[in-house]
């Protein structure tokens, strides 16, 4: 869909989790660090976050999908047109090729943490090609297409291999807290880069078109990416310094005034240790 | 060998070898993960296992060196045409040299499983090797050509040199499931690509050329590079299933109900610790 | 600010942290090494000096920022010409920028070496964000420029890179003395290039204008910028060499020489088990 | 030294080193595997080796620094030639700078093992930074020149960077014999290379020209980099047998025959473990 909505609607996606994740792991991280027995910071009410996580993923996926084939001017699951001898819809398929392999990350999620049967890095590993695999689809997307156009899809790129990256380390350094935050910045910023696409080249409300050839509009728009990011790396620190509040806050609530301190105190020689 | 057989011939090696990785590596988690004693997953039948791939890569490989001299075109191990001034058949001594590097790597590994003088990376290492020089010939082999069949041989490169990776990361990562499955369902990719790449550049049969100019071609191919991974990603799964299914069924077979259900719940308590 | 002062600014606050690094690091290793007692050498002694230096970090980006954007010719925050409908000052606000992201990392230092709410690590990944970020812009600065303009400026880059590289590697291998002296070698190859890439492109005093096609200029360029390197690495050496000997010459002042002439052999005991 | 002499000098170096180090390090790791007492194999003796090496190490660049100095149509320390406002031989100015690093490698090793003072690791890094300032000399280096002669050179680049990357990881995989090994062949390939590159481009004994335009001499010389990998190989692999032949038939001499067989059990016991 190589308009507006078909920019927003991964970008909606993107951003939703970015932002789920710059809340879910400095939740997991304080409440690992504090040693805090909360229901959603045990072992088992995280897994059920995480299968949560997986089916919604697959949800957005499936989603996804469906609304690359069967909007009003989509292929409809037609992929060759025999009357003009040509492919069908070539963008379309491979938006829905992109959303296939996030839907099998999503699925795999589902497995891993339900069964004991499958090694648990399975899903970081399924993410890291579903990632990689969006990369590598629109790497030989823009072929062809105007300046600006290609930059900004090649700006994306950085977010989308940088992810992929991150992810694939991520099975090594498992629950590693500067990686999973620092993916999720880079999801965020794809999320919102998504948007920015969207506005530049589909202006909405019939808002004057970029010049797609003005050196000067690719370099502004390099620079706007960092500004991105910037904001992506802002909302990671306000969300992480909300949680790390309220952890804090819910503890003095639960717990006696002596014994708090006690904790408290421990927790300070730990830190210590750990410095 | 540059028609349809010269291309099915390591496709069908490569997908030979995929197939019994994605096999044989499930099989050695699951038993190792469940304490079993039957005799294959023993160390010394797994020994014997990687002996007899060692020998049966070497085969292979003396295979495709023979197919590729003496085939009725090929050169007949004469490597410069000196009436006509040029070097003969380079393409058959470039695959030549390609088989040459797998049958040093299955050497290494008949070797490495048989004496105790060599570290036992070293067989990764050297496949590693093999891989990289596959890519490395592969990548200075299209120059020049037509932009779908460049296109379809770039694509493959992905694979040989993915796989290359694994496979040093596996030098020092040995054993580790995620990338062994990886570089398995890689292998089975690039099998199942030579197979497609036979099929787009010679279609069997006397069918319709591709258009080599179209770049519409050039956006199918990458997508349908895509479907091939998420089919191997499905044999990949349902091998994984099925040798998990009989690796539980036999278990049931050999040993006493009271004694499999302290067995059980052994593991379960194992893979609880495991999580 | 394109002129030589533009350079010089950037080059001397990395020359300044280059060489400060290239004192900290070894008075780090070495009095870790050999457990010593001053001050400076106990953990909060150095807690204290990251601290200075983040905020030193912070006060710098922040000049950096000001004076790209309130020079005579800078934008002053004006982004947007709406009479000439394009954009304003656009490499003032690149810089200006680059600079963001080095006050953010310098803020990211503030706040992990005063309260224990965040992962230690934080402080090397986002400087290393700020390096990458720096690369990225320079990356996409000097498009269209003349041959040599653009030489210099992607010799930057591999130090740029590579100290970006090495400081995310950082985050997993804290403390390596290797990594962290081969940080500083490049950060103060990228101060000392600065200055060059003024006086190549800017000849102070109105020297010979340096002929930007020349093939040769390019050549000796990248020559100069390796003796750069080597000089860099001679002033880490020599900078080694004297703290080594005075935290060796400060020990004999300190302690009495019986219990030295213990403590040496000890320590020679310790070195050789290291070996 | 544009010419065959210039080429082989380079050439005979690396080779040395190349076979050197292919038989030092089987050495090395057999004799620490097999725990025998033979004076080389022990740690005063292998540091005295490294120590050798790196004296040899910098002479060897100081005799390279002053053959591309001052052979007769060399740049006798000149750098700039005033009477025609252009740089003077700048080809033998960038191979002194090569050798110039290798120099100073060659003096970290002899610090690093002569001393305490410096942690063990950095000869490796200042032998990796050598190696690499090598690749990124010679990438700046064919610029402009024909076809053949900048392949050749770009296929001596991928053992070059090679080279670097691994001497990279092994500082911080020490005494990994995979990666010593791996660094030996690549060693010998850019030797026996050089000694290539020098036959191809100024063929001795006035044989004929080869063409430089022609393809397929460039898909030649590719297929023959790899037989120049397969010959490192087997080098590699001779000299591993020869060096374990070597030291199981010492060790028969010194030992008698009832322990010895003690012996051998026990070890076939620890091979066992570490399988």
């Amino acid at each position: 869909m190589a308009n507006f909505k078909g920019h927003a609607l991964p970008g909606s996606f993107f951003l939703l989790f970015g932002l789920w994740w710059s809340v879910k792991y400095p939740f997991k991280y304080i409440c690992r660090k504090k040693k805090k027995a909360c229901y959603l910071g045990t072992k088992s009410g995280f897994q059920r976050l995480e299968l949560i996580e997986g089916i919604t993923k697959a949800a957005f996926a499936l989603i996804g999908m469906l609304a690359e084939q069967f909007v009003p001017d989509g292929p409809h699951l037609k992929l060759y047109n025999h009357e003009e001898h040509q492919w069908d819809h070539l963008m379309n398929w491979q938006h829905t090729t992109m959303y296939l392999f996030y839907g099998l990350s999503g699925l795999v999620d589902i497995v891993v943490h339900t069964t004991n049967a499958v090694p648990v890095a399975f899903d970081k590993m399924m993410l890291s090609i579903a990632v990689f695999i969006e990369g590598f689809l629109f790497y030989y997307h823009v072929h062809g297409r105007a300046m600006l156009d290609v930059h900004v899809h090649i700006l994306l790129l950085v977010a989308v291999f940088g992810g992929a990256l991150c992810l694939s380390l991520e099975v090594f350094f498992r629950g590693n807290i500067v990686l999973e935050l620092f993916r999720s910045s880079l999801c965020i910023l794809q999320g919102s880069w998504f948007w920015q696409i969207g506005f530049i080249l589909y202006p909405p409300g019939g808002g004057p078109e970029w010049d797609q050839m003005d050196h000067n509009n690719v370099m502004f728009v390099t620079m706007c990416y960092c500004w991105h990011y910037a904001f992506a790396l802002f909302i990671l620190a306000l969300n992480y310094t909300i949680v790390a509040w309220v952890v804090q806050h819910r503890l003095k609530e639960e717990q006696p005034t002596e014994f708090e301190r006690l904790k408290t105190s421990e927790h300070d020689h730990e830190s210590e240790e750990e410095m």
